[in-house]
């Protein structure tokens, strides 16, 4: 999966990933009443309104960009029925040939990890049947239980050839009050550069065809950390939140990419998916075709990297 | 909901909670069959099958313990139908007085951590209803991503009177591997005591009658560690897993408790649910009585953590 996703983000020439977080908020009033007039204003018709946004916006982006990363929390908070809408949005995306990241952060140890791990990336027995219940590409996993942890999704992701991406440098404001803090050893580094390096040894031991099979997240806004980070582990590759909305711009997202101008890929969410609330776009789109509008943000965002990438050829 | 917790732990004498983390394997062949029989070899089968076997399971053990620990990876593992499974099992062994800890394990950022926070533990807005989708009483939170991913479950706590337990030292071998870092500085400290204090100041904040909101998730195999930190976050409850199967002994737990002889809650998962395959309790009980081999378990536990505790008065 990683070698598709290396080629999809070449062809396409995006090394771009649309969050798909979509909250009541951003979603459009005739869109919320569509699905409220079916369903009333229950957990269901909230879950038919994100279905339907989702669509709407997959439809209008499938081609420009190689992925998706649609955070399960959006869905979770509306339970059962929310995470029924997840899986349609996962399973419509990848009809659609997009690669699907599920932004999940689980970890946990042992046996825990690897329930979470067949059940996303993998296979579940039911006495003599199996199924992939979730069946993302690759999932967000948490570190800080350790090698515990992150080990049962390595191993799932051998066998499905499937990929994680590790929280490395996570792009909030507090993320320094654990993992900035220094490590007293010989060369008293941060604690985010452990788990960097950690990263990269755990990766070295399943590597796709350039790039490994376990990635990092680093945020953008924190550039001088990721350009340490990228030399840390040159074969992960990078999944960089924090772009636009959070303040991560194009210019500092130079450092998360090698010589090769691949090794990473950007997530922008809200920039996206509610462009068309965005003062930039307000003005050229409307409710009616917000998805329009979340089409012209990737391609604004995609010449945003690309020039800064020195690499103007959209 | 720390005062219920706090009171029906005096009450039944039992600083327990039990551990509703149902393998397929854990569960009897008989019970697996029935619900075979009418879904089918499905993941709707597996569900039905986990569902059987907690309620019987919750039927026997209630009476003893306060508190429940349903592990959410052991049923999101069985996607949609796991996860119908787990929400029953929250509902009824809140139907039967239990306080129910949902190990999620969840941490975000932001509006993400909110998502999670609202989707268990609080109450989420669909047009101008409002639902409590998940609606444990506690959730496990990893603070990997600093304040910014607790405090919006800190948040929803108070106005939900609800609480949290942060993983700060969990029972895993390579739980070390980060947490126990020394971190370089005046005092020179592990990671995991950065943690706490951590949790003691976000406690601070949201007190109940004697202990916080907040509590801390300490494993029982890390015996001298769990002493200073149960000096670090005195008003804290610590959950303290990896009794039994993990290794941990009655006589470890002392140090986790405070002088009151209150301060912890101990787990036990497979120790309980599983005991009929024990070879203590193998003998005595078959598939046929599972669940009255867990109520033997449970009542053998509360025995030796009195004993440990040396108020042998059960």
């Amino acid at each position: 999966m990683i070698n598709k996703l290396m080629r999809e983000i070449q062809k396409k020439n995006a090394p771009i990933v649309v969050g798909l977080d979509p909250t009541m908020k951003f979603i459009p009033e005739s869109v919320k009443k569509n699905a409220f007039s079916v369903y009333g204003e229950t957990l269901q018709g909230a879950g038919e309104a994100i279905w339907q946004f989702n669509k709407e916006i997959v439809d209008a982006i499938y081609e420009l960009v190689p992925a998706v990363k649609p955070q399960i929390a959006m869905y979770e908070q509306f339970g059962i029925e929310g995470l029924i809408a997840y899986k349609k949005t996962v399973d419509y995306c990848k009809s659609k040939g997009l690669v699907v990241i599920g932004d999940i952060k689980r970890g946990d140890i042992g046996s825990t990890s690897t329930a979470y791990a067949v059940g996303h990336l993998g296979k579940v027995q039911v006495g003599s049947e199996s199924y992939a219940p979730f069946d993302e590409d690759f999932a967000t996993v948490n570190p800080y239980l350790g090698t515990d942890g992150v080990k049962p999704f390595i191993d799932v992701c051998k066998e499905e050839k499937k990929g994680i991406f590790v929280l490395v440098k996570t792009s909030n404001p507090s993320s320094g009050e654990f993992q900035d803090r220094q490590i007293a050893d010989a060369n008293n580094r941060p604690l985010y550069e452990i788990v960097g390096e950690k990263v990269a040894e755990w990766g070295a031991d399943c590597m796709g065809e350039s790039y490994s099979y376990v990635g990092a997240v680093v945020g953008a806004t924190y550039p001088e950390m990721g350009k340490i980070l990228r030399q840390i582990m040159p074969k992960s590759l990078i999944l960089v939140p924090g772009y636009g909305a959070q303040g991560g711009k194009g210019a500092d997202l130079v450092h998360f990419f090698n010589a090769d101008g691949l090794g990473a890929i950007v997530n922008s969410s809200r920039g996206i998916i509610a462009a068309y609330q965005n003062e930039k776009y307000k003005e050229k789109y409307t409710e009616a075709n917000f998805a329009d509008a979340a089409r012209e943000a990737v391609l604004d965002m995609q010449k945003d990297i690309a020039s800064a990438l020195g690499t103007i050829n959209v």
